[in-house]
Protein backbone atom coordinates (compact mmCIF):
# COMPACT_ATOMS: atom_id res chain seq x y z
CA UNK A 1 0.00 0.00 0.00
CA UNK A 2 2.82 2.26 0.71
CA UNK A 3 4.46 1.98 -2.60
CA UNK A 4 1.38 2.56 -4.28
CA UNK A 5 0.63 5.85 -2.27
CA UNK A 6 3.90 6.90 -2.75
CA UNK A 7 4.28 6.36 -6.50
CA UNK A 8 0.82 7.95 -6.81
CA UNK A 9 2.11 11.08 -4.87
CA UNK A 10 5.23 11.25 -6.44
CA UNK A 11 4.02 10.58 -10.15
CA UNK A 12 2.13 13.45 -9.89
CA UNK A 13 4.04 16.17 -8.69
CA UNK A 14 2.79 18.97 -11.06
CA UNK A 15 -0.79 18.23 -10.01
CA UNK A 16 0.37 18.22 -5.89
CA UNK A 17 1.95 21.50 -6.64
CA UNK A 18 -0.56 23.34 -8.27
CA UNK A 19 -2.98 21.85 -4.96
CA UNK A 20 -0.32 22.89 -2.41
CA UNK A 21 -0.99 26.62 -4.35
CA UNK A 22 -4.38 26.32 -4.13
CA UNK A 23 -4.43 25.31 -0.41
CA UNK A 24 -1.93 27.73 0.65
CA UNK A 25 -4.23 31.04 -1.31
CA UNK A 26 -7.38 29.46 0.15
CA UNK A 27 -6.43 29.06 3.81
CA UNK A 28 -7.74 31.63 6.26
CA UNK A 29 -4.56 34.68 6.45
CA UNK A 30 -2.39 35.66 9.63
CA UNK A 31 -0.68 39.05 10.10
CA UNK A 32 2.00 39.56 12.30
CA UNK A 33 3.03 42.87 13.71
CA UNK A 34 5.95 44.32 15.36
CA UNK A 35 5.28 47.92 16.74
CA UNK A 36 8.80 49.32 17.70
CA UNK A 37 8.08 52.84 17.04
CA UNK A 38 6.22 55.62 19.25
CA UNK A 39 6.17 58.50 17.66
CA UNK A 40 2.69 59.41 16.44
CA UNK A 41 3.85 59.33 12.83
CA UNK A 42 5.19 55.85 12.55
CA UNK A 43 2.20 54.60 15.76
CA UNK A 44 -0.02 54.77 12.19
CA UNK A 45 1.35 52.21 10.29
CA UNK A 46 0.88 49.28 12.25
CA UNK A 47 -2.84 50.22 13.43
CA UNK A 48 -3.08 51.03 9.73
CA UNK A 49 -2.29 47.58 8.52
CA UNK A 50 -4.01 45.86 11.46
CA UNK A 51 -6.86 47.08 10.98
CA UNK A 52 -7.31 46.56 7.52
CA UNK A 53 -6.29 42.98 7.69
CA UNK A 54 -8.76 42.74 10.30
CA UNK A 55 -11.50 44.10 7.79
CA UNK A 56 -10.35 41.91 4.97
CA UNK A 57 -11.14 38.95 7.46
CA UNK A 58 -7.41 38.15 8.31
CA UNK A 59 -6.41 37.09 11.55
CA UNK A 60 -3.71 39.82 13.50
CA UNK A 61 -1.71 40.83 16.06
CA UNK A 62 -0.06 43.57 17.06
CA UNK A 63 3.16 43.31 18.97
CA UNK A 64 3.97 46.24 21.13
CA UNK A 65 7.35 46.80 22.14
CA UNK A 66 10.51 49.18 22.86
CA UNK A 67 9.14 52.77 22.25
CA UNK A 68 5.84 51.47 20.51
CA UNK A 69 4.65 50.18 23.94
CA UNK A 70 3.79 53.77 24.09
CA UNK A 71 0.94 53.49 21.92
CA UNK A 72 -0.47 51.03 25.01
CA UNK A 73 -0.16 53.41 27.99
CA UNK A 74 -3.18 55.01 29.21
CA UNK A 75 -1.66 58.57 29.32
CA UNK A 76 1.20 58.29 27.09
CA UNK A 77 -0.57 57.69 24.12
CA UNK A 78 -2.57 60.72 24.26
CA UNK A 79 0.54 62.28 23.50
CA UNK A 80 2.21 60.48 21.08
CA UNK A 81 4.02 63.19 19.51
CA UNK A 82 6.31 63.61 16.18
CA UNK A 83 9.86 64.96 16.07
CA UNK A 84 10.27 67.86 13.65
CA UNK A 85 14.32 67.65 13.28
CA UNK A 86 16.62 64.84 11.95
CA UNK A 87 13.47 63.61 9.25
CA UNK A 88 14.47 65.55 6.05
CA UNK A 89 11.56 63.55 4.22
CA UNK A 90 9.10 65.30 6.35
CA UNK A 91 6.27 66.86 4.76
CA UNK A 92 7.19 70.18 5.34
CA UNK A 93 10.77 69.76 6.09
CA UNK A 94 12.41 72.39 8.49
CA UNK A 95 16.01 73.45 8.85
CA UNK A 96 17.29 71.25 12.00
CA UNK A 97 18.42 74.47 14.18
CA UNK A 98 15.04 75.84 13.56
CA UNK A 99 13.08 72.26 14.34
CA UNK A 100 15.04 72.25 17.79
CA UNK A 101 13.12 75.38 18.82
CA UNK A 102 11.17 74.21 21.80
CA UNK A 103 7.44 74.34 20.82
CA UNK A 104 8.46 73.17 17.56
CA UNK A 105 7.54 69.40 18.59
CA UNK A 106 4.29 70.35 19.45
CA UNK A 107 4.22 72.13 15.94
CA UNK A 108 5.10 69.24 14.41
CA UNK A 109 2.53 66.62 15.58
CA UNK A 110 0.17 69.71 15.37
CA UNK A 111 0.23 69.60 11.61
CA UNK A 112 0.20 66.15 11.64
CA UNK A 113 -2.89 65.26 13.01
CA UNK A 114 -4.55 68.41 11.23
CA UNK A 115 -3.22 67.07 7.73
CA UNK A 116 -4.75 63.33 9.05
CA UNK A 117 -8.11 64.96 10.10
CA UNK A 118 -8.70 66.94 6.95
CA UNK A 119 -8.52 63.89 5.24
CA UNK A 120 -10.86 62.18 7.63
CA UNK A 121 -8.05 59.23 8.98
CA UNK A 122 -8.93 57.93 12.37
CA UNK A 123 -6.67 59.25 15.46
CA UNK A 124 -4.06 56.72 16.90
CA UNK A 125 -6.74 56.07 19.74
CA UNK A 126 -9.86 55.59 17.44
CA UNK A 127 -7.46 52.98 15.27
CA UNK A 128 -6.72 51.05 18.49
CA UNK A 129 -10.61 50.95 19.33
CA UNK A 130 -10.79 49.53 16.05
CA UNK A 131 -8.57 47.21 15.92
CA UNK A 132 -10.00 45.69 19.67
CA UNK A 133 -13.24 45.30 18.01
CA UNK A 134 -12.45 43.61 14.94
CA UNK A 135 -10.40 41.35 16.74
CA UNK A 136 -7.23 42.48 16.53
CA UNK A 137 -5.12 40.71 19.10
CA UNK A 138 -2.76 44.04 20.80
CA UNK A 139 0.16 42.63 22.79
CA UNK A 140 2.48 44.38 25.28
CA UNK A 141 6.05 42.95 25.05
CA UNK A 142 6.17 41.84 28.85
CA UNK A 143 10.02 42.44 28.49
CA UNK A 144 9.88 46.15 27.55
CA UNK A 145 7.30 46.25 30.47
CA UNK A 146 10.15 45.60 32.71
CA UNK A 147 12.74 48.27 31.36
CA UNK A 148 10.46 51.07 30.85
CA UNK A 149 8.58 49.94 34.58
CA UNK A 150 5.01 50.12 32.78
CA UNK A 151 2.60 48.18 35.25
CA UNK A 152 -0.51 46.32 34.03
CA UNK A 153 -2.74 49.10 34.88
CA UNK A 154 -0.84 51.51 33.28
CA UNK A 155 -2.59 49.94 30.60
CA UNK A 156 -5.39 50.42 28.69
CA UNK A 157 -8.07 47.75 28.54
CA UNK A 158 -8.06 44.95 26.93
CA UNK A 159 -4.49 44.56 26.23
CA UNK A 160 -2.60 41.28 26.18
CA UNK A 161 0.93 40.67 28.07
CA UNK A 162 3.33 38.14 26.39
CA UNK A 163 7.14 37.72 25.51
CA UNK A 164 9.12 37.67 22.32
CA UNK A 165 8.79 33.73 22.03
CA UNK A 166 5.18 33.93 22.15
CA UNK A 167 4.71 36.72 19.71
CA UNK A 168 7.23 34.43 17.53
CA UNK A 169 5.42 31.24 17.83
CA UNK A 170 2.43 33.01 16.41
CA UNK A 171 3.99 34.65 13.87
CA UNK A 172 6.07 31.59 12.42
CA UNK A 173 2.34 30.07 11.61
CA UNK A 174 1.56 33.97 9.83
CA UNK A 175 1.65 35.28 6.08
CA UNK A 176 2.70 38.37 6.79
CA UNK A 177 5.09 39.67 9.16
CA UNK A 178 6.23 42.84 9.33
CA UNK A 179 8.66 44.83 11.97
CA UNK A 180 7.75 48.25 11.98
CA UNK B 1 -13.09 5.69 -2.38
CA UNK B 2 -13.28 8.25 0.14
CA UNK B 3 -12.27 6.31 2.72
CA UNK B 4 -9.43 4.83 0.57
CA UNK B 5 -8.03 8.30 -0.29
CA UNK B 6 -8.11 9.48 3.20
CA UNK B 7 -6.35 6.21 4.60
CA UNK B 8 -3.91 6.70 1.55
CA UNK B 9 -3.24 10.38 2.43
CA UNK B 10 -3.03 9.93 5.91
CA UNK B 11 -1.05 6.85 6.23
CA UNK B 12 1.68 8.69 4.40
CA UNK B 13 2.23 12.25 6.19
CA UNK B 14 5.91 12.29 6.54
CA UNK B 15 5.49 11.90 2.31
CA UNK B 16 3.20 14.37 2.52
CA UNK B 17 5.27 16.49 4.32
CA UNK B 18 8.18 15.74 2.38
CA UNK B 19 6.17 16.88 -1.22
CA UNK B 20 4.66 19.58 0.41
CA UNK B 21 8.21 21.02 1.52
CA UNK B 22 9.04 20.32 -2.01
CA UNK B 23 6.36 22.49 -3.53
CA UNK B 24 6.96 25.10 -1.26
CA UNK B 25 10.56 25.77 -2.02
CA UNK B 26 9.81 24.92 -5.77
CA UNK B 27 7.20 27.22 -6.13
CA UNK B 28 7.71 30.72 -7.75
CA UNK B 29 8.43 33.32 -4.97
CA UNK B 30 7.19 36.39 -4.00
CA UNK B 31 8.36 39.71 -2.14
CA UNK B 32 6.51 42.34 -0.54
CA UNK B 33 7.75 45.25 0.84
CA UNK B 34 6.25 48.27 2.03
CA UNK B 35 8.61 51.72 1.62
CA UNK B 36 8.06 54.09 4.80
CA UNK B 37 11.12 56.07 4.92
CA UNK B 38 11.91 58.88 2.56
CA UNK B 39 15.35 59.90 3.78
CA UNK B 40 17.94 58.85 0.95
CA UNK B 41 19.51 56.42 3.22
CA UNK B 42 16.47 54.34 3.80
CA UNK B 43 15.18 55.04 0.23
CA UNK B 44 17.92 52.32 -0.94
CA UNK B 45 17.23 49.00 1.06
CA UNK B 46 13.67 48.74 -0.66
CA UNK B 47 14.90 49.12 -4.34
CA UNK B 48 18.54 47.29 -3.36
CA UNK B 49 16.27 44.33 -2.52
CA UNK B 50 13.33 44.62 -4.76
CA UNK B 51 15.65 44.80 -7.97
CA UNK B 52 17.60 42.24 -6.25
CA UNK B 53 14.42 39.99 -6.36
CA UNK B 54 13.28 40.74 -9.62
CA UNK B 55 17.01 39.68 -11.03
CA UNK B 56 16.56 36.29 -9.37
CA UNK B 57 12.98 35.85 -11.11
CA UNK B 58 11.26 36.70 -7.86
CA UNK B 59 7.69 38.42 -8.09
CA UNK B 60 7.95 41.72 -6.34
CA UNK B 61 5.72 45.34 -5.36
CA UNK B 62 6.84 47.57 -3.47
CA UNK B 63 4.30 50.13 -1.65
CA UNK B 64 5.62 53.60 -1.00
CA UNK B 65 3.82 54.96 1.64
CA UNK B 66 3.87 57.95 4.32
CA UNK B 67 7.33 59.78 3.60
CA UNK B 68 8.51 56.61 1.20
CA UNK B 69 5.78 58.13 -1.21
CA UNK B 70 8.76 60.89 -1.47
CA UNK B 71 10.45 58.24 -3.64
CA UNK B 72 7.90 58.43 -6.63
CA UNK B 73 7.60 62.34 -6.74
CA UNK B 74 8.74 63.47 -9.68
CA UNK B 75 10.48 66.68 -7.98
CA UNK B 76 11.09 65.17 -4.61
CA UNK B 77 12.96 62.10 -5.40
CA UNK B 78 15.42 64.05 -6.92
CA UNK B 79 16.20 65.76 -3.78
CA UNK B 80 16.26 63.09 -1.27
CA UNK B 81 18.31 63.65 1.62
CA UNK B 82 20.26 62.28 4.44
CA UNK B 83 19.90 63.66 8.30
CA UNK B 84 23.37 64.47 9.80
CA UNK B 85 21.45 64.48 12.99
CA UNK B 86 19.93 61.87 15.67
CA UNK B 87 21.85 58.70 14.35
CA UNK B 88 25.44 58.25 15.80
CA UNK B 89 25.64 55.16 13.79
CA UNK B 90 26.31 57.23 10.59
CA UNK B 91 29.56 56.37 8.89
CA UNK B 92 31.34 59.67 9.78
CA UNK B 93 28.73 60.79 12.82
CA UNK B 94 28.95 64.39 14.17
CA UNK B 95 27.99 65.83 17.20
CA UNK B 96 24.17 66.70 17.31
CA UNK B 97 25.11 70.43 18.44
CA UNK B 98 27.52 70.56 15.00
CA UNK B 99 24.85 68.46 12.49
CA UNK B 100 22.26 71.14 13.29
CA UNK B 101 24.33 74.15 11.61
CA UNK B 102 22.47 74.87 8.39
CA UNK B 103 23.80 73.22 5.28
CA UNK B 104 25.37 70.08 7.48
CA UNK B 105 22.23 68.26 6.01
CA UNK B 106 23.67 68.73 2.27
CA UNK B 107 26.92 67.85 3.38
CA UNK B 108 26.11 64.65 5.04
CA UNK B 109 23.97 63.89 1.64
CA UNK B 110 26.80 64.58 -0.65
CA UNK B 111 29.08 62.26 1.65
CA UNK B 112 26.39 59.17 1.19
CA UNK B 113 26.52 59.76 -2.45
CA UNK B 114 29.97 59.94 -3.34
CA UNK B 115 31.00 57.07 -0.75
CA UNK B 116 27.78 55.02 -2.95
CA UNK B 117 29.21 56.12 -6.58
CA UNK B 118 32.53 55.02 -5.64
CA UNK B 119 31.39 51.48 -5.16
CA UNK B 120 29.56 51.76 -8.37
CA UNK B 121 26.15 51.42 -5.95
CA UNK B 122 23.60 52.67 -8.77
CA UNK B 123 21.38 55.74 -7.75
CA UNK B 124 17.79 55.76 -6.31
CA UNK B 125 16.43 57.04 -9.40
CA UNK B 126 18.68 54.18 -11.38
CA UNK B 127 17.46 51.65 -8.83
CA UNK B 128 14.01 53.00 -9.17
CA UNK B 129 14.60 52.70 -13.09
CA UNK B 130 15.73 49.14 -13.24
CA UNK B 131 12.95 47.72 -11.52
CA UNK B 132 10.20 49.33 -13.54
CA UNK B 133 12.51 47.34 -16.48
CA UNK B 134 12.50 44.36 -14.52
CA UNK B 135 9.07 44.02 -13.42
CA UNK B 136 8.86 44.72 -9.87
CA UNK B 137 4.93 46.74 -9.34
CA UNK B 138 5.39 50.10 -7.73
CA UNK B 139 2.63 51.17 -5.92
CA UNK B 140 2.12 54.47 -4.47
CA UNK B 141 -0.42 54.31 -1.62
CA UNK B 142 -3.50 56.22 -2.26
CA UNK B 143 -4.16 57.52 1.28
CA UNK B 144 -0.45 59.22 2.06
CA UNK B 145 -1.06 60.81 -1.46
CA UNK B 146 -4.79 62.27 -0.11
CA UNK B 147 -2.86 63.37 2.99
CA UNK B 148 0.13 64.78 1.59
CA UNK B 149 -1.99 66.62 -1.45
CA UNK B 150 0.23 64.65 -4.31
CA UNK B 151 -1.86 64.18 -7.18
CA UNK B 152 -1.06 61.43 -9.70
CA UNK B 153 0.76 63.86 -12.11
CA UNK B 154 3.52 64.50 -9.29
CA UNK B 155 4.24 61.23 -9.54
CA UNK B 156 6.96 59.40 -12.13
CA UNK B 157 5.31 57.43 -15.04
CA UNK B 158 4.32 54.21 -14.77
CA UNK B 159 3.62 53.75 -11.02
CA UNK B 160 0.82 52.07 -9.58
CA UNK B 161 -1.82 53.58 -7.03
CA UNK B 162 -3.80 51.59 -4.55
CA UNK B 163 -4.59 51.36 -0.95
CA UNK B 164 -3.39 49.09 2.19
CA UNK B 165 -5.63 46.81 1.55
CA UNK B 166 -5.28 45.89 -2.18
CA UNK B 167 -0.98 45.67 -0.62
CA UNK B 168 -1.98 42.72 2.37
CA UNK B 169 -4.20 41.01 -0.80
CA UNK B 170 -0.61 40.43 -2.67
CA UNK B 171 1.41 40.22 0.72
CA UNK B 172 -0.80 37.52 1.69
CA UNK B 173 0.65 35.48 -1.03
CA UNK B 174 4.40 36.18 -0.75
CA UNK B 175 7.34 34.57 0.87
CA UNK B 176 9.48 37.36 1.87
CA UNK B 177 7.36 40.13 3.16
CA UNK B 178 9.39 43.42 4.68
CA UNK B 179 8.40 46.96 6.34
CA UNK B 180 11.38 49.27 5.47
CA UNK C 1 -3.36 5.92 -12.96
CA UNK C 2 -2.48 9.19 -13.59
CA UNK C 3 -6.85 9.91 -14.14
CA UNK C 4 -7.20 8.30 -10.97
CA UNK C 5 -4.76 9.77 -8.88
CA UNK C 6 -6.11 13.03 -10.09
CA UNK C 7 -9.78 12.41 -9.30
CA UNK C 8 -8.69 10.99 -5.42
CA UNK C 9 -6.56 13.92 -4.89
CA UNK C 10 -9.06 16.78 -6.07
CA UNK C 11 -12.07 14.49 -4.42
CA UNK C 12 -10.26 15.39 -1.60
CA UNK C 13 -9.61 18.90 -1.56
CA UNK C 14 -10.41 19.54 1.73
CA UNK C 15 -8.47 16.86 3.12
CA UNK C 16 -5.70 17.81 1.22
CA UNK C 17 -5.90 21.89 2.93
CA UNK C 18 -6.54 20.33 6.31
CA UNK C 19 -2.86 18.09 5.81
CA UNK C 20 -1.38 21.02 4.06
CA UNK C 21 -1.95 23.37 6.85
CA UNK C 22 -0.79 20.34 9.89
CA UNK C 23 2.48 19.84 7.26
CA UNK C 24 3.09 23.73 7.26
CA UNK C 25 2.57 24.16 11.03
CA UNK C 26 4.56 21.22 11.71
CA UNK C 27 7.81 21.86 9.74
CA UNK C 28 10.99 23.55 11.11
CA UNK C 29 10.65 27.27 11.30
CA UNK C 30 12.80 29.70 9.43
CA UNK C 31 13.46 32.71 10.67
CA UNK C 32 15.40 35.97 8.23
CA UNK C 33 16.08 39.26 9.77
CA UNK C 34 17.48 42.41 8.35
CA UNK C 35 19.34 44.71 10.58
CA UNK C 36 19.76 48.06 8.91
CA UNK C 37 20.15 50.64 12.10
CA UNK C 38 23.55 50.83 13.97
CA UNK C 39 21.92 52.72 17.16
CA UNK C 40 22.18 51.00 20.80
CA UNK C 41 18.09 50.70 20.83
CA UNK C 42 17.39 49.08 17.39
CA UNK C 43 20.24 46.26 17.47
CA UNK C 44 18.51 44.77 20.19
CA UNK C 45 15.15 43.69 18.12
CA UNK C 46 17.13 41.49 15.89
CA UNK C 47 19.30 40.30 18.44
CA UNK C 48 16.70 39.56 20.80
CA UNK C 49 14.17 38.08 18.33
CA UNK C 50 16.79 36.17 16.79
CA UNK C 51 18.31 34.46 19.81
CA UNK C 52 14.29 33.69 21.20
CA UNK C 53 13.73 32.15 17.93
CA UNK C 54 17.25 29.79 18.36
CA UNK C 55 16.13 28.64 21.69
CA UNK C 56 12.54 27.89 20.48
CA UNK C 57 14.63 25.73 17.71
CA UNK C 58 14.18 27.74 14.43
CA UNK C 59 16.48 28.24 12.37
CA UNK C 60 17.83 31.66 11.75
CA UNK C 61 19.79 34.07 10.08
CA UNK C 62 19.80 38.02 10.56
CA UNK C 63 21.77 40.17 7.92
CA UNK C 64 23.13 42.99 9.02
CA UNK C 65 23.27 46.02 6.51
CA UNK C 66 23.69 49.52 6.49
CA UNK C 67 24.27 51.04 9.97
CA UNK C 68 23.30 47.81 11.15
CA UNK C 69 27.07 46.47 10.15
CA UNK C 70 28.43 48.76 13.24
CA UNK C 71 26.72 45.63 15.31
CA UNK C 72 29.34 43.24 13.80
CA UNK C 73 32.78 45.71 14.06
CA UNK C 74 34.75 44.73 16.39
CA UNK C 75 35.59 47.93 17.76
CA UNK C 76 32.56 50.04 16.65
CA UNK C 77 29.97 47.73 18.29
CA UNK C 78 31.60 48.46 21.91
CA UNK C 79 30.52 51.88 21.49
CA UNK C 80 26.94 52.16 19.86
CA UNK C 81 24.60 55.19 21.26
CA UNK C 82 21.35 55.95 21.68
CA UNK C 83 20.22 59.40 20.42
CA UNK C 84 18.73 61.77 22.80
CA UNK C 85 17.08 63.85 20.14
CA UNK C 86 14.50 63.65 17.59
CA UNK C 87 12.88 60.63 19.69
CA UNK C 88 9.64 62.17 21.65
CA UNK C 89 8.48 58.83 22.37
CA UNK C 90 12.28 58.00 24.74
CA UNK C 91 11.63 56.82 27.89
CA UNK C 92 12.72 60.15 29.20
CA UNK C 93 12.53 62.47 26.54
CA UNK C 94 14.50 65.74 26.27
CA UNK C 95 13.56 68.68 24.14
CA UNK C 96 15.51 68.79 21.11
CA UNK C 97 17.93 72.00 22.08
CA UNK C 98 18.49 70.37 25.58
CA UNK C 99 19.58 67.24 23.41
CA UNK C 100 21.55 68.42 21.15
CA UNK C 101 24.29 69.72 23.96
CA UNK C 102 27.41 68.01 23.62
CA UNK C 103 27.88 64.90 25.86
CA UNK C 104 23.94 64.27 26.26
CA UNK C 105 24.31 61.38 23.66
CA UNK C 106 26.30 59.94 26.32
CA UNK C 107 23.70 60.35 29.05
CA UNK C 108 21.09 59.05 26.61
CA UNK C 109 23.40 56.05 26.21
CA UNK C 110 24.00 55.07 29.44
CA UNK C 111 20.57 55.52 30.54
CA UNK C 112 19.52 52.72 28.33
CA UNK C 113 22.56 50.49 29.36
CA UNK C 114 21.28 50.94 33.16
CA UNK C 115 17.70 50.36 31.75
CA UNK C 116 18.81 47.10 30.28
CA UNK C 117 21.20 45.80 33.33
CA UNK C 118 18.65 46.24 36.20
CA UNK C 119 15.90 44.16 34.43
CA UNK C 120 19.04 41.47 33.71
CA UNK C 121 18.74 42.25 29.49
CA UNK C 122 22.03 40.56 27.98
CA UNK C 123 24.61 43.28 26.49
CA UNK C 124 23.84 43.80 22.55
CA UNK C 125 27.56 41.67 22.71
CA UNK C 126 26.51 38.97 25.22
CA UNK C 127 23.59 38.77 22.68
CA UNK C 128 25.90 38.41 19.71
CA UNK C 129 27.37 35.38 21.58
CA UNK C 130 24.66 34.00 22.48
CA UNK C 131 23.59 33.86 18.73
CA UNK C 132 26.46 32.19 17.83
CA UNK C 133 26.40 29.94 20.33
CA UNK C 134 22.98 28.58 19.52
CA UNK C 135 23.93 28.33 16.20
CA UNK C 136 22.36 31.82 14.38
CA UNK C 137 24.13 32.68 11.24
CA UNK C 138 25.14 36.50 11.05
CA UNK C 139 25.56 37.98 7.73
CA UNK C 140 27.59 40.86 7.17
CA UNK C 141 26.44 42.70 3.79
CA UNK C 142 29.67 42.58 1.50
CA UNK C 143 27.77 45.87 -0.62
CA UNK C 144 27.93 47.54 3.25
CA UNK C 145 31.28 46.54 3.76
CA UNK C 146 32.50 47.94 0.23
CA UNK C 147 30.52 51.38 0.74
CA UNK C 148 31.76 51.64 4.34
CA UNK C 149 35.18 50.39 3.63
CA UNK C 150 35.36 47.44 6.28
CA UNK C 151 37.54 44.57 5.46
CA UNK C 152 37.21 41.14 7.29
CA UNK C 153 39.56 41.91 9.82
CA UNK C 154 37.57 44.32 11.12
CA UNK C 155 34.51 42.13 12.06
CA UNK C 156 34.06 40.29 14.88
CA UNK C 157 35.15 36.38 14.27
CA UNK C 158 32.48 33.50 13.11
CA UNK C 159 30.48 36.25 10.78
CA UNK C 160 29.65 35.05 7.37
CA UNK C 161 30.01 37.53 4.43
CA UNK C 162 26.98 37.68 2.40
CA UNK C 163 25.12 40.03 -0.29
CA UNK C 164 21.40 40.62 -0.80
CA UNK C 165 20.64 38.12 -3.10
CA UNK C 166 22.19 34.98 -0.56
CA UNK C 167 19.87 36.82 1.76
CA UNK C 168 16.72 36.59 -0.09
CA UNK C 169 17.58 32.99 -1.36
CA UNK C 170 17.18 32.40 2.33
CA UNK C 171 14.40 34.16 2.85
CA UNK C 172 12.33 32.81 0.69
CA UNK C 173 12.17 30.05 2.03
CA UNK C 174 11.39 31.17 6.12
CA UNK C 175 8.40 31.75 7.79
CA UNK C 176 9.33 34.89 9.72
CA UNK C 177 11.00 37.81 7.52
CA UNK C 178 11.36 41.44 9.67
CA UNK C 179 13.05 44.58 8.41
CA UNK C 180 14.67 46.09 11.54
Amino acid sequence: MVTTAERLLQDNLSLFEAMHKQAHDNEPKRVAIVASKGTLDMVYPPLILASSAAAMGMECAVFFTFYGLNALHKTKSRSLQVSPIANPAAPMPVPNILGAIPGMTSVATWMLKSMMRKQNVPTAAELIKVCQDSGVKLIACTTTMGVMGVKEEDLIPGVNMEGAAAFLEFASKAHVTLFV
